[in-house]
């Protein structure tokens, strides 16, 4: 596809890895929005890009104007930001927002299911890319611009969308919160969380190769009830961690009590 | 180290894998039991071993008995297996228990702490085997054998295993679970599972570079209510899949809450 001039909305974790793909990618970002200057400026500079923090200077004629805000934000400011510009393609990053948290003509969503830090550059190859538009043609601009950057793009609803982006919470913040309480165990032993990376990356290389219901481990999957009441007691001092162990230890039995019967 | 002569008690996950990989190491494993004569011959097979379905026709001059049983089966064949060969060196493989499971007077334990299939064998050289015995010579010795397959040897008493062991089931089998739950959820809205692949492998290999408590991403770390709330809302025909949604973004906030305060 042609490059396209495009202006970024936004200038955290999913602006910087998204415009830093796509500028590699041979596109062109000639602006970057933030509220904060700071921010503004230091990922303009990256990317050769002009830098503003006020939406009402947003050039009025790039090809398509990415929002990539937090929802709060997104919610807060779409009609400003499309306002005065409504010949013009829009989409926003946001997995679980409605395509329709933009009021102008043509809309659209461009989510890159990935977990982003700032201070970790992913590359954007394999990254899923869900998009959705208000109409074919717009449709075909936005696969196009994904394809630029991944090998995986996916139409999909805003309707779907909303479970997916539950799906991607349960993947990666939630699993990530498993290892964040298995840390400060750890640390609480003198062991170092280091020993664990092993086991976690076992875990996730097998989801690829089997499905992890039918993959899973330990005492539950086992019905060990003597090893899962004693390692209830050793969490007597943190009820919510007890709480979270009771509740997916009996999840995992009921799981594979529910798949068993439908086989 | 010498070439060590072992009996294997066992012939599930843990057995096949560590017995392989003892073998490939240049050990030799003389002996296989199993209650059930298709497993014991089967990894006997594999192993050039001899097989016996019998505790009582174990032989009585192995360097090491590797015990590598369910919790409950090491619990109750215990003293069958050690009566009559006092004067040997045996060793179980179960993280949670204790080194006093055997009451023999040289006993020990060699846990490798991975999630083992038959279907898929695990590369040894990075496990960490963390082991344990009764007096310092055994101790050399296990922490020898542990070293001829992996480069990861770490001795630890059976209280803090105890933790690490807890700390491993929500390493590896409570992050397969949100895995589990995602992949149901996906395949109820036709999305395959396979997208989350690049998520839950960056949210792996992120745990290396950062703790995952700085890592922490999702509407729960950026304190996000309304999309809490609407994805509380779609787990509404699941109240078990709810719970653990609120359980767990609730600590993945206070936990946050806590680490701050102590900074």
């Amino acid at each position: 596809m042609e490059r396209k001039d495009i202006v970024l909305v936004g200038a955290g974790r999913v602006a910087t890895s998204l415009s830093l793909a796509l500028v590699k990618a041979g596109h062109r970002v000639c602006q970057v929005y933030s509220r904060t200057e700071k921010s503004a400026k230091a990922l303009a500079e990256r990317l050769t890009a002009d830098y503003t923090t006020s939406i009402d200077a947003l050039v009025k004629d790039a090809d398509i104007y990415i929002i990539a805000l937090t929802d709060t934000a997104l919610s807060s400011l779409a009609r400003q930001i499309t306002r005065g510009r409504e010949e013009r393609l829009f989409v926003h990053t946001a997995g679980s927002m409605s395509i329709d948290t933009l009021d102008c003509p043509r809309r659209g969503v461009f989510y890159p299911m990935q977990t982003f830090s700032l201070e970790r550059l992913v590359d954007f190859q394999h990254v899923p890319v869900f998009v959705e538009a208000s109409d074919d043609d717009d449709l075909q601009i936005i696969r196009a611009l994904a394809s630029t950057i991944t090998d995986n793009v996916f139409t999909l609803s805003s309707h779907d969308r909303q479970y997916l982006h539950l799906a991607a919470v349960f993947c990666c913040n939630f699993s990530n919160h498993c290892y964040a309480i298995a840390e400060r165990m750890l640390n609480e032993h003198g062991v170092p969380f280091s020993v664990m990376w092993p086991l976690i990356d076992e875990t996730a290389a097998k989801s690829h190769k089997m499905s992890p219901l039918i993959g899973q481990t330990g005492p539950a999957a086992r019905d060990d009830q003597e090893v899962m009441r004693r390692q209830e007691r050793l969490l007597a001092d943190n009820p919510a961690w007890q709480q979270i162990y009771q509740l997916m230890s009996q999840d995992i039995q009921s799981m594979a009590e529910s798949s068993e019967k439908s086989e």
